[in-house]
């Protein structure tokens, strides 16, 4: 494997850009190959069996484009289909779920999680079952918040209907006194705010973005794929539905430069 | 072609069980093949491109099934797809764009009519289009009202946040006094009821499930393609996703037998 060779990251649509953003902050030189399937988006309530085929498909795209390591930013993608993606691919494959539930691990004192995503993410069990492997003694109160993400893509992330959605789902939560609240889906980092002002200020969230790309500098440095170059690392957009829609619903979420984006069919 | 060959219907997902169900109602010994493409769902905020690749898809597809007749129950779909399918399809296509607009035509009495549908309906001028293709003088208000259907889906119908949000949609409608409303998408049915108490009762709602159903028994007897055997018609359903989910979520919305369900990959 060529340590110049890119890193490919996808999600099911725009949310897995807060991911490209964390992991070229903390490794500049690395070349990225992001995929947005938005012609297929969302993920969040469709079977495992047709995220492990979208997850499948994806992944084989990226190893056709020479990619050293695959990220899934996708916590309904982490959660359904990375399993089928690491038995056939054999490349250092990272998901979402492990890096956000350690963090929440390292950050809760008193024992009382919380978990919110789409409803293929919390039915999975992923989080529960990453929270728990070493036999950590703790309470998991885990939702679905589903309405997040088209509240997110409406535009209306400053709304006092996104606060109200948020008070009946996360009420439960607050019930329940976790002190650690693991945001288990991309687009939530976008009403951050919200999710905060209801939940209240002690109440730590966890945005996987950081962690993952913290987890993926450690994993090259492990396996001495570390793109020393010193070249500049160029990005290079798939989705699989219109670059345009893509160029202007990305950039009005977040700050990267999204004109360099190219239609990829499944 | 057989007069006894099935009715062939397809939607993105479950909404267009609601023309199934006027079509069975109005036309009872004809054989129905529903797809709803719940792997690709939604398609309303997708490309023309994208929604006329699937649309012409899923018509090959009922095509191969000897269907006499295709019709697309779904607005994104007769919005953006339709066109490409007549095109390519030598079959009476008939979308649900043209009942619409001529039922709200027939009722208006001041003639400023209202539309509401996903952002690509709205966005592609289709009900504008259709309103006004006589020459029609009319008031046109298309507002596009996305979080309605993961609002229906969430099951939170009768939810005062719906109505909070169908109150921010609805309000130019009101503003300007338009006395009917076009459904423009068939899950906006399931949501009548705030719909109604929030433009008034003087507000007529047009859904074109009806008014779409009788204009396929009209096309039906003016090309002698009625069935006449008297058999009892029977309904094959099939889902691009898990047909367990299909059954569970359609049985929820709408009173039709969906046991009979088989998955199709495109």
């Amino acid at each position: 494997m060529n340590k110049n060779n890119p890193i490919g990251i996808f999600d099911s649509g725009l949310g897995g850009l807060t991911v490209v953003k964390a992991v070229h902050k903390i490794l500049p030189s690395e070349d990225i190959i992001y995929l947005g399937d938005t012609a297929r988006v969302p993920y969040g309530n469709k079977s495992r069996e047709t995220v492990e085929r979208y997850s499948l498909e994806i992944s084989r795209f990226l190893v056709d484009k020479n990619v050293k390591m695959i990220i899934v930013a996708c916590n309904s993608a982490s959660s359904l289909g990375i399993d089928a993606v690491r038995r056939e691919i054999k490349l250092p494959v990272l998901g979402v779920i492990g890096p956000g539930a350690r963090t929440a691990l390292k950050n809760t004192k008193n024992k009382n999680i919380g978990v919110i995503g789409t409803r293929a993410t919390i039915n999975s069990g992923a989080y529960q079952k990453a929270l728990k492997d070493n036999g950590n003694n703790l309470n998991i109160y885990a939702v679905p918040t589903p309405l997040f993400v088209p509240l997110v893509e409406e535009g209306w992330s400053d709304s006092p209907i996104t606060r109200e959605v948020a008070e009946v789902y996360l009420k439960e939560l607050k019930k329940n006194k976790i002190d650690t609240l693991i945001l288990g889906c991309t687009h939530y980092p976008f009403i951050k705010k919200v999710i905060s002002s209801v939940m209240g200020d002690d109440v730590i969230l966890v945005d996987s973005a950081d962690a993952l790309a913290g987890e993926a500098l450690q994993t090259l440095q492990k396996t001495d794929q570390l793109n020393n170059s010193g070249s500049k690392a160029s990005i290079q957009y798939y989705t699989t539905d219109s670059p345009v829609i893509f160029k202007e619903t990305g950039e009005r979420l977040i700050d990267l430069d999204l004109s360099n984006t190219k239609q990829m069919i499944f």
